[in-house]
């Protein structure tokens, strides 16, 4: 199709010239090249077809960059990129080197504040706000959040802060009644219920603009109408909103389909001179019937047709097998329970919601409270698993330590996404959980590289005695050739030369490429053991000793080098007097950028070809 | 004095039978002997004079170990420990081996979940209760948190879920106005609100005791009576409060000194069939009048005289010395700005509060917000610093990767109370910053040993050009002998024989110990060369040269094995083919107990006579 207005966009002064009508024909290009662009590449679809008419007023009212609007998680800024300058290479979505998925600084001055984890964006917006307030440079700071990202508990932190300390911050929730599948917990009844009255904003926002029309004078009114108003309302429902407990005026809520109602509020937040939460209602998916029937399914999504809706059949993953190995126990072990912080659908837990939901729990986005829950379920007893992403685990390191490890219950932790995730860039790679976890006392970690040994872990997990046991997987399926691999003990396997006196040494998904690799090096007369490793701390003896009798270890890692189970190899060789020479493959103390998969692993060094290069080079 | 009660109390049963008049003087003789004990030993002493009518109304009315009462944080369990067994051996209390001050499992089946950290009672509370409803057990599930834990965003992300989830789950808002100074922000501010507002507890308690005396038919109509008066009440206040948004049966305010209003509002929450929240009113410092006058001197206080409250005068220490060296910088730096999460006083930011109050930021017990707001202010180009205990920066982990790091921003993190920080324990020795924060791309971590080398590090932090930089010292004051040192540079130190081929690689405040066995050695005939490193990352080349050329290198490190300057030490050594022999002293894999600093560094053989054994048995 032809993008008429929005192939004019080239930035935000654009919209501004734009009428109503113009304005409405934007948003219906926008939500077809989104459309058009994310059925080839993936990507996040429902949230950001529910954000395109807001964001379009946010621009069409603020005045970006000068205007900081922050966005929380990026769920939300694809119509944000379109219109700051990004339609043209849009179609490099997810792609290497081409547009994050995310807001990126790094990308456009329009991106603020770098986003992919959830419900930072009230206090990026409040520090600031606060920076423009002592820096006395004017410029509004607008946060857009949804109101699944308000179940996380920075949020809070942030109004509580941000309520009493009259900085000028102007929140949008964007209440799409949705986080990732349907939002969970009491906030979210609690917003049903304020959506539910009537609307009291239209009213106060003409009239306010009214006012405001006349200088200076006109704005003491509006104050003094503003608190009337409150007073009014106050009456009116009987009762104050949460928001406004914790120093916020609350206005809304309003249409956030209708461009106009919401210029309107959006410039009636402008001239409160006080913290403001708008609150939008927005449909989750709006424009595409099939996103909007099933908004869960369009949320994170893989290439998909466009004119039927129909997203590819996904092969087998590490995330289904974790489901499946789960509900295998869960009926004969009425002690196991599985929690996900909003990600049930993403982890595989599926399966488990619905066959044992009395002890399936959704507590919400909010992997700190989760990892605690489960110190409080597993002190009396129950067996709790947390399934949860990588990079999110890292919200939860203290609790980890705090509320699991020194109380010394048993909990397992699946780790879904650990090593390179792909597509979703910096903010999404599993490359710390290995060595943040390895710090914590007693936790046992182990990182399969196949279902078998997933299979194997959770068992080992189940019926371990007492410590905490994390059990970490990548995004995806287990890769065919590993099947060769010989079972020395369900710590380690092996694979090549027993005779060599040089060995690889790795562990979890990039097994399958040390086992080409060994296969490449043999055939060119270099002949190589391969340990790969399932337990990773501790670290087997057996497989240590192993290590210390070579002259060679190659070691890689698809994970940090600081702190990962390289470095920890190394010490333990050298401490035992070990003399013959070592290398370590790792990502080294930078962030990953997006890429597939075998991209990174090539660009890394720790795809076959690399593994093949390292080690004839050094032999 | 005698404690004529008190001591015949062996368990919460003894408690039972006692009457008003009698619980009264329990409390009268509890609050001696906690000031007689912290007077000697040092420990929380005004949060726990403020909890005694509480604890003593909770064992009063819950048949604890059954019961579960979770305490947050644990500066409100020294009644709780004095009543569950524990009157005897509390003069150990703090002391090694001793009583700990906060809530430990291993020390009492009372003590149920363990606490340090702040926030963490509602979700351990929600995790029991919600157990005991699966398994199918009865025992009341109570948590007991004061407003100050309230700020920390744990707190919401499980009332959010447990306000939904209809398990029976009682929550006691322990209001003081306090976290450990003035509590702050706005749920502080409407906490006070509803403070003012006419209590309407006493009659419905009353009336529902009465009905509920009659079986059956009497709870059902207690619960219609519930509905009718939360219906009047809503009616009355014009407003549900804060807590019913949230799901949970609000009752209160009620005065938390009074024992029979007490023992009513528990006996009542124990009745009603969904999750409550009790607020109680206390007066932190109750019964002392120097807490009461001036309770944050006494929230954590070392020995005093008991008859005048004097504490003693503190020599100087790091905390100081980092408040005294930012605030030469901030006068001219106007885009310093310094944040704390609640810990002004112990950080030595009062004097930067003082001067610079409008680029002061207390946020309350919340640093994950800390963190991220420090990344907005910096975004706009302040400089902020977040000043932190090492054990509590944990929490924020994920924050100083995504909102700071991933940024590209400058902060400067202040690390107080790294390594072993003594009497407080398990939860509060800062044994990690190091492995964690190096796992993150970019960050610069200083570990400087003395006051000069702090200043230098700020000195440099300030004048950083983009990445984020950590500072970390530790609790207390400098050793005079680290002036012996020869400054190489301003990354690391030497002194000793410089012609040595084996050497002592330190960092930090043990460098005063390592200083002190290199004498002893050379003493006795052993030279070796110390090595004290100042910068711990990246590692100072110029350094690992210098081991490069050792024989033998000793690494000693006050801090967690795993993830430490020695292991990647080791790393660095052996990929550039190190023949020589390393051994690394470290904290491995486990928690460490209360004990003096001096203590735990004899334990852990850090301390001279350790290093000095080491180096000589394996020389």
């Amino acid at each position: 199709m032809e993008y008429k207005l929005l192939s004019c966009i080239n930035s935000p002064s654009d919209v501004k010239s734009l009428n109503t009508e113009q304005l409405e024909k934007l948003c219906f290009e926008i939500r077809q090249k989104m459309l058009s662009t994310v059925s080839k590449n993936g990507g996040h679809l429902s949230s950001n077809l529910g954000a395109v008419e807001l964001t379009v007023a946010l621009h069409k009212v603020f005045d970006s960059p000068k205007d900081s609007i922050v966005f929380d998680v990026g769920h939300q800024c694809y119509a944000h990129k379109l219109i700051t300058g990004r339609y043209s290479v849009f179609d490099t979505l997810r792609k290497k080197d081409g547009l994050s998925g995310f807001c990126r600084p790094n990308e456009s001055e329009h991106d603020i504040f770098y986003s992919g984890h959830s419900s930072t964006s009230v206090s990026a917006g409040l520090g600031i706000a606060t920076a423009n307030k002592l820096l006395d440079s004017d410029g509004y700071t607008v946060t857009v959040i949804g109101d699944g990202s308000f179940t996380g508990g920075m949020v809070y932190e942030a109004l509580n802060n941000g309520g009493r300390s009259n900085t000028k911050h102007i929140i949008i929730l964007n209440d799409n009644k949705m986080s990732i599948s349907e939002n969970v917990g009491s906030f979210s009844k609690y917003l049903a219920v304020i959506r539910s009255k009537p609307g009291y904003y239209n009213l106060k926002a003409s009239t306010e603009r009214t006012l405001n029309r006349i200088p200076n004078v006109g704005k003491k009114i509006s104050k003094k109408l503003y608190d009337l108003k409150t007073d009014i309302k106050n009456k009116l429902y009987a009762q104050s909103t949460f928001f406004e407990d914790l120093g916020y005026r609350y206005m809304g809520p309003i249409d956030g389909h209708d461009i106009s109602v919401l210029v309107d509020a959006l410039e009636a937040a402008k001239k409160v001179n006080a913290p403001v939460l708008l609150h939008v209602n927005t449909i989750k998916g709006k424009g595409y019937r099939f996103a909007e029937a099933d908004p869960s399914r369009f949320h994170g999504v893989g290439p998909f047709e466009l004119s039927t809706g129909k997203t590819q059949s996904s092969s087998d993953c590490f995330s289904d097998k974790l489901g499946e190995y789960l509900c295998k126990y869960a009926p004969e072990n009425k002690k196991m329970c599985a929690i996900t912080a909003a990600m049930g659908l993403g982890t595989g837990l599926e399966c488990f919601r619905k066959s044992f939901s009395d002890r399936f729990f959704d507590v919400g986005i909010a992997e700190e409270h989760a990892v605690t829950i489960a110190g409080g379920l597993a002190k009396k007893g129950m067996l709790p698993v947390f399934a949860v992403y990588s990079t999110f685990f890292q919200r939860c390191y203290d609790q980890v330590i705090h509320d699991i490890s020194l109380q010394k219950v048993k909990v397992i932790f699946a780790i879904d996404r650990a090593g390179f995730v792909g597509e979703d860039g910096e903010t999404h790679n599993g490359l710390m959980d290995v060595p943040f976890l390895s710090t914590i006392p007693d936790i046992i970690i182990y990182s399969p590289c196949c279902y078998r040994s997933l299979e194997a872990d959770i068992n080992n997990a189940v019926n371990a005695d007492t410590a905490a046991v994390a059990v970490r997987y990548p995004r995806g399926g287990q890769d065919g050739n590993v099947s060769v691999l010989q079972y020395d003990s369900v710590d380690f396997s092996t694979y090549g030369d027993k005779k060599a006196d040089s060995c690889i040494v790795t562990y979890g998904r990039i097994t399958s490429q040390a086992i080409r690799a060994v296969d490449r090096l043999s055939t060119a007369g270099i002949n190589v053991l391969l340990i790969s490793l399932n337990k990773i701390k501790p670290l087997p003896d057996a497989a240590v000793e192993l290590m210390f009798n070579m002259k060679k270890v190659f070691f890689f890692e698809e994970g940090m080098r600081s702190g990962g189970i390289g470095e920890k190899t190394a010490l333990c060789l050298l401490e035992r007097g070990y003399k013959g020479s070592f290398s370590l493959t790792a990502v080294d103390d930078r962030f990953v950028s997006q890429a597939t998969v075998a991209e990174l692993l090539k660009e890394y060094g720790l795809d076959t070809e690399g593994i093949v290069k390292k080690v004839s080079e050094d032999f």
